[in-house]
């Protein structure tokens, strides 16, 4: 069995972002010289994400408006979260509802993703360093 | 480290629908001669779901009047990228509170799910062709 | 390859309740010698949830908030599911939006986790013996 193991590193410049890491995620799995096996990617932040959807800027407005509705940032009082001094009991709950985490299988040495399969990184509580797992295991 | 790649075709005949697919990846398990490993089982397709749950209809119809009414399906113009000509901003949402994926563990040449645990795929915008992937990976 | 395969039992006194599993899972992982792998870490019922946030209680009691706002335990007539003289058609909602399961990367013969990622067990259906699954792949 081989594995890889890396790190990507984001501070995103607003407190909410999406952004496509299928690029780095395929050059991880070639970097790994897997043919066969799972790749995890994960947020290792629990106010961030890691799903997979469409690369579509509309959607993506869709999918910031519902997490606003149904988990508002404001008032921040709102959240029991907030009392410890921070601000982002929001974005716990965003993040819940958009998952932690992908696993996808990598076959024939690629990431063997739907035709518009995208996997994105979610920040909802931004303007700070995060950081997201990539694991490859396999053969 | 042994591994098996499958796929899965569906073409519903509703808009929306929950198929249970645990025979399916059953068998895939056993084609396998994977006897202690990972199974990943993911829609490719990024308005459908893979996910587990009771396989009772009662259950089913509660799961849709649920996500429909966190996202319903009209009106379409509700949804941003259904400026793009789509009718489906409500899949898009629906299949990422249900979830992408399952990755289940391979015990004995089994899958090792609890007593109710059922797998199934979800379509929120049928009536084409999808797939799911399945990838076993262990020895 | 090398694989560990374990569960742990749950008997809550409560109906809900979070309780964090972290330390029972990384002794699995020292137990399994496994230096590079994945693990994947689920609950076995299908009214119960496996994920990963912040271990702080004020955080707790806004995922219950939000969690009996989008989904609450009474009326219980309220779910179809209830009409088979069961009374938890809340808890599969809730355990949906919260999540089956995670898999965790270990690195160096240790869980992979971020500076507050904690691995709770969520109960939504509690005062019955339940199961998780361990399961540890790697070498």
């Amino acid at each position: 069995m081989r594995s890889l193991t890396d790190y990507l590193y984001f501070n995103t410049k607003t407190r909410r972002a999406f952004i496509n890491i299928t690029g780095e995620v395929e050059a991880r799995v070639r970097d790994s010289g897997i043919l066969e096996g799972l790749c995890l990617v994960n947020a290792m932040h629990i106010t961030a994400s890691v799903f997979i959807n469409d690369d579509e800027s509309g959607l993506h407005q869709d999918f910031e408006e519902f997490l606003e509705s149904l988990a508002p940032h404001e008032p921040v009082a709102r959240y029991r979260h907030n009392l410890t001094g921070e601000d982002n009991g929001d974005a716990h709950i965003k993040r819940t509802i958009m998952g932690r985490e992908v696993v996808v299988a990598v076959t024939g040495g690629k990431l063997d993703l739907g035709p518009w399969e995208q996997i994105f990184y979610g920040e909802f509580d931004g303007l700070r360093r995060k950081r997201v797992l990539i694991k490859i295991i396999g053969e």
